[in-house]
C-alpha cells in the first residue's frame, strides 16, 4: 500500500473520505453509508480511489469469508428480480442479513448503468437488513470479477451473511461470477423455447441448483415437463463438485411456492461442504485465479506506461495496420524488448 | 517466426504438414483440405502447432481483407442456423463463396465441442462453395477472438467473399466477435418474453441490423409489433457508426421471406462504408485491439515461465490463501520483482 499511494495523496484521500482505520471500523460496525462509499471508491475510474478502497479492503480482510455466496443467473425475462425478492423476504423471516449485488453488463460503449434501480425489488429493498447494489461489469479485463468480488468482501465485513450475485444474460460473466460464489442457481422459465439445446450447456454445467421458475397458472405443466427434461440432462453433465449432484427444482416466485425446497437444498449444499471443508478448498482455488488476474492486469499497466517501449509499440502498431506483420509476431517483439535487461 | 520456432522443429512440422510456402499457396488456390488443416493447427493446444499456423497466416496476410465480415448473434432458439441456411442459399444464387464460422461456447469445464455438426445447415453445407466450421471459443484469455479471427483470415485468403461469424447465447463473446466483423446482425424472435428489457441493451447496441425472425404463421403479428418496439428503442441508442442508423427488419427464414430486404440493407451498409473508407478505419481499430490482446497473452506467458519469479509467485499465493494479503497487493509485489533489473 504505502508503495502504491504516496503519503501526500493518502493524506488528501483520508481527509476527504475518512481514515482507512475509521472507514474499516465503520464498515465492520455495519454502517451502510460507509459500505456504499467504499464500494463506490473501489469502482471509481480513478486509480488512487481504487488503491485507497483496496487499502480499506486489506484492513477488513480478516472479517470476510463468513457469508453464503450465492450466484444467480438465467436468461432475460426468467424473473430473476421477482425470485430474489421472494427468496429474500423468506430469508428475512429467518433473520438473515442479505446483500444483492447485480452485475450490470452495461454497454461497453456507453459505459452507462441500466440495472440497479432498487425498484426492481421493491419490497425487499425496504428492509434495513437488505443491501442492494448494482455492480458494474466494467470494460477492462477482469472487470466483472474485480468489482463484484471487492463489493462482496466489503459486504461480508459489514455483516451480511447471505450474498446474492445476480448476473443477467447467458454469457461469459457467469463464468467470471462462478469464480466468486459458492453455489450457483440457474433460473429457467417454461416456454422459453428450446431450453435443452446444447448451446446453454456451458451455463448449465455451472449450476448447482437448476430452478424452473413460473411454475404457476397455465405454465405449471410446462414447468414440470422442463424440470423432468433437465433432470435427465444434468445426469449427462459433470457436476461442479464431486459430491453434489445438480438438483432441479420448480418454484413460482410470483405465488411464493417452492421457495422452502430451494432454501433447504441450499442449506444441504452448505452443510455438506462445510463439513468436508470443500468450500474452503474451493474458495482457495478462486483466490488463486484472482491473483492470476491481478498479475495480468498489473503487467499490462506496466508495459503501456513504460517509456522504454512506447515508441516501439507505435512502430509495430503501424506495421500491423498496413498488414506487414501479424499482431502475434509484433507482440512477441514488443514484449521481448520490454523484458530485455 | 524463426525466433519462435527452432529450425529443427520447423523441419519436423514442415515434413508432417507440408512447407509453409506450399500450405499458403494451397490455401490461396482455394484448397479446402489445406484450409481446414491450417485452422485445426491454429486451434491446437500445442504451441508449436499454433506458431506454425501463424507462420502460414503471416504468408497469406496480403490476401486477406477482401470479404464481407458478418457477425450473427441472437438468443438460443431464435433460429440462427435456419437463418444462415436460407440467407446462404440466397447468396449462392448471387454467386457468392460463403464461409460460416460458428463460435462454440463449449463448456470451460469439459472443453467439449457441442456445436459444429454440419447437420445444422444441411442444404447449405452440400454446396462446394460453402465452408462451415465451428470455432472453439477456448478457455484462455482472448480465446474467442484469436481462433475465430485466424480462421476468418485463412478463409479470406482461400477466396471466401462472404463470411458469417455466428455466436450463440447473449454474452461477452458478442463483444469479442464485434472486434472481428464489419456488420453485426442481431436475431430476435417474437414470443421470447421481455425483449426490450434493459439487460439486452449492451448487445442491442452492437447491432447494425436487428432482424425479427419467425415472422410467419401465428407469430407474424407479434413479429411486426416487436419490430415496431425495437425501431423505437434503437432511436435511444447510439449506433456503432456515426452514419449508420440501426435498421430493424422482419423475415421468416423458414418461409424464405424478407431475405432480400436484409441483403439489400447489408449491401447498402457496405457501399456506404467502402465509399467513406470507414470500414478501413474500423478494421484498423480492430487490429490495434488485437495487438493489445496479443501483448497481454505474451506477457502472461513470460511471467509464468520465469524461473526468477517462480518461487515468489508461490510465496505470495500462500499469503493470499491464508488471507494475509490482498491478491492485488501480492500481484504488485510479484510484478515489481519480475520487472526489476
Amino acid at each position: 500500500m504505502p508503495d502504491l499511494l504516496k503519503k501526500k495523496n493518502l493524506d488528501i484521500l483520508e481527509k476527504e473520505f475518512g481514515t482507512i482505520n475509521k472507514l474499516s471500523e465503520q464498515i465492520i460496525s455495519g454502517d451502510i453509508r460507509t459500505l456504499s462509499r467504499c464500494i463506490t471508491l473501489s469502482e471509481s475510474s480513478r486509480e488512487d480511489h481504487q488503491i485507497f478502497a483496496r487499502a480499506v479492503l486489506g484492513k477488513i480482510l480478516p472479517k470476510t469469508g463468513n457469508s453464503l455466496r450465492i450466484g444467480i443467473s438465467g436468461p432475460p425475462g426468467v424473473g430473476k428480480s421477482t425470485f430474489i425478492e421472494t427468496l429474500g423476504l423468506y430469508l428475512l423471516k429467518k433473520n438473515k442479513k442479505i446483500a444483492v449485488l447485480a452485475v450490470d453488463p452495461s454497454s461497453a460503449k456507453s459505459g452507462g448503468s441500466i440495472l440497479g434501480d432498487k425498484t426492481r425489488m421493491e419490497k425487499l429493498s425496504q428492509s434495513e437488513k437488505v443491501f442492494i447494489r448494482p455492480s458494474p461489469a466494467g470494460t477492462t479485463l477482469g472487470g466483472v470479477g474485480r468489482h463484484t468480488r471487492e463489493a462482496l468482501l466489503l459486504c461480508e465485513a459489514a455483516g451480511y451473511d447471505t450474498i446474492f450475485v445476480e448476473t443477467v444474460g447467458v454469457g461469459q460473466s457467469e463464468s467470471a461470477v462462478s469464480n466468486i460464489i459458492d453455489i450457483f442457481y440457474l433460473l429457467i422459465s417454461p416456454g422459453g423455447g428450446d431450453e435443452l439445446q446444447g448451446i446453454k450447456r456451458g451455463i448449465v454445467e455451472l449450476a448447482d441448483l437448476i430452478i424452473i421458475n413460473k411454475a404457476d397458472g397455465s405454465l405449471k405443466k410446462d414447468a414440470e415437463n422442463i424440470a423432468r427434461d433437465y433432470s435427465s440432462a444434468v445426469k449427462l453433465l459433470r457436476p461442479r463438485f464431486n459430491n453434489w449432484v445438480t438438483k432441479v427444482l420448480t418454484c413460482s416466485a410470483l405465488e411464493n411456492t417452492g421457495i422452502d425446497k430451494i432454501w433447504n437444498s441450499t442449506e444441504e449444499f452448505f452443510q455438506k461442504f462445510n463439513k468436508e471443508r470443500e468450500i474452503l478448498n474451493y474458495r482457495k482455488d478462486q483466490y488463486r485465479k484472482w491473483l492470476r488476474e491481478e498479475i495480468i492486469q498489473n503487467l499490462n499497466k506496466q508495459i503501456y506506461s513504460s517509456t522504454k517501449i512506447n515508441g516501439l509499440i507505435e512502430f509495430y502498431e503501424n506495421k500491423v495496420l498496413v498488414g506487414d506483420i501479424l499482431p502475434s509476431d509484433a507482440a512477441y517483439e514488443i514484449v521481448n524488448n520490454f523484458l530485455k535487461k
